[in-house]
């Protein structure tokens, strides 16, 4: 069938570009006589798929050379117990600001290996903005602070990179990376899930500044050790070959679209639409601040939520997808992240304001 | 180009009916107008397509309904590091049999985690042979026995499973796994990446015991703990999705050949043939016991090395490609896994008995 609009928050929307492509060298991969699925790792043919991605994205995102870019496995899910097991080292403290429920994990998960201060938190908001970080104090024992620049269930995103005052400054980017501007040289550690706006689930992007290699902790499995993988060129042992190959096409897409510049400005454009649509409705909510609603995931809720059922249901039949909000809270939520093509927008805004004039009393 | 041969020991030879579906699948699923590569894994397509794997590996392996089904990310490493972690509990010791490079890790890794005993090893014999088991003695406060199924770098296969003596026993069986019989009864736990028999790089499964749940060290990775993948039905985050698709079918395909009594029949014939061609042969050498030549690696040498480079320069322009050994111990290797088909066994000995007439003096 004709595709469908998908405002799934990962694994989401391909460039359709990319899955054409994907499906014509699945079978032979530029006349070779045999699949990427079935590359040994260790041939030229996948060494230069792999060059060619990591080259890409340090392009895209101006990655320094004395940054490490790793390909890993595991979502960001094991970069929260791999951050930690990394960079505590012996000054055994972390500093996290915790911005809704994907912070949380990450804070969770570190209080297994050490102590952790949560030094800013906007719970009391409910998580509709970011905290107030003008007067962050940061203990010398703290050996990183940790921020979720994009939190993909809350909608709330951080248009600024934090101050970390010298201290090492560590970003979980799975759901914003490369959707807009970032300077890299701010970060001890940048990590990424792949689902959202790299590609396919099952891959993970860790850029690590050198200097913070070779602390891992004794307990930390080989697999999660940094200094270990980087050694390896991330593969220790064999790598998610076909994963890191799409998420290969998918830089190659960006490049051609104009880059971070020209995907940001689109990303903008879809974003402030939306958001412009609901706030002139009195039939749907934005619950979020409007200085820090996310680009990204657009949670939005109806003024009357019997409603939402119907939703739903309307929605998909109309060829819109994937606009529950997790599980976790419920109503209403659509992501556009870079792959999500403009159209995709204009066609939710025609439908939220169909499905408004159709039952607004 | 047509299809090449390619003996890769992993990512290696998928099923050639595989790739053409996969291939034509990739852009729009069941013309449901997307990818599965865009599926949510909460949706009730992914979920289908996830079970159905489930239910086809319980199916061909008879797994016993006491066992959970994982699908995790890492390879087979990750769990080097997730056995220990998961079962060594406070009984803190585990035992190993030493069977080559492969074990090796293993035991490597769990000593990171408590005392590991090597109760049994080849090493005397440059592991050509499987130890000697029968007067295993097992201390009492032994966790769990530990073995490596089959050595991918060396060719050496367990042809029987060997008694644990009540203890829970635990197997790599990353590269041999699906093609031959194997009683899941006898196990606590079994683990395989999936890259060499199941499918793509970039997923492990991992069959274990209930009763051996819940018993994770305070350090493990979250990540990494089975009992709460196993309660999140492997999806504790978003799961490597397409991987997981890709697997099922490669398990369809496998249903298709008649399930594992028929593919263990093509197997062995596969090893036979090349095994016997190569102990016909004055100019080739399999440095392995014939009893427990693995049938899935089949490691050989020719008796005068100086001829290696030219045989895989010759090999490759006859199109039989990845016939290097491991780049840890040289020689040659061919990796003869489920989907490689007889035809490519037929045509490796072919080329082998050309090559000597060749080059023999």
């Amino acid at each position: 069938m004709a595709r469908i609009y998908n405002f799934s928050a990962g694994p989401s929307t391909f460039p359709e570009p990319v899955l054409e492509q994907a499906s014509r060298e699945l079978p032979d991969w530029h006349a070779k006589g045999l699949s990427v699925l079935e590359m040994t790792h260790r041939g030229q043919d996948f060494v230069a798929i792999a060059q060619k991605a990591e080259a890409d994205l340090r392009e895209l995102l101006q990655i320094p050379v004395h940054y490490k870019v790793l390909f890993l496995q595991g979502g960001a899910t094991t970069q929260f117990a791999a951050v930690p097991l990394n960079l505590l080292g012996s000054r055994g403290k972390a500093a996290y600001i915790h911005t809704g429920i994907w912070s949380e994990k990450a804070i969770r998960e570190a209080e297994k290996y050490g102590e952790v201060d949560v030094v800013a938190s906007s719970e009391a908001e409910n998580f509709t903005v970011i905290p107030d970080l003008s007067g962050l104090k940061l203990d010398e024992r703290t050996a990183y602070l940790h921020y979720t620049a994009n939190e993909t269930i809350g909608g709330l995103e951080f248009p600024f990179i934090p101050e970390a005052h010298g201290i090492p400054l560590v970003t979980d980017a799975s759901s914003n990376i490369l959707s807009r501007a970032l300077d890299v040289n701010r970060f001890g550690l940048i990590y990424a899930g792949a689902q959202k706006n790299l590609g396919p689930a099952g891959i993970t992007v860790v850029i690590v500044r050198e200097d913070l290699l070779g602390k891992a902790r004794p307990e930390t499995p080989t697999i999660l050790d940094y200094s270990i993988q980087a050694k390896h060129e991330s593969m220790l042992n064999t790598p998610p070959t076909y994963s890191w190959y799409l998420l290969g096409l998918v830089l190659e897409w960006l490049k051609q679209q104009g880059g971070i510049a020209a995907i940001e400005a689109r990303n903008i454009r879809k974003a402030q639409k939306l958001y412009d649509f609901i706030d002139a409705s009195p039939f749907y909510i934005s619950p979020i601040d409007p200085r820090y609603r996310s680009r990204m995931n657009v949670p939005f809720r109806l003024v009357n939520s019997t409603f939402e059922k119907t939703f739903i249901e309307e929605a998909r039949s109309a060829g819109l997808i994937n606009l529950e909000g997790h599980r976790s809270v419920g109503g209403l939520r659509a992501s556009i992240y870079n792959a999500q093509p403009e159209a995709a927008v204009d066609a939710l805004i025609a439908f939220l304001k169909s499905f408004e004039g159709r039952h607004v009393a």
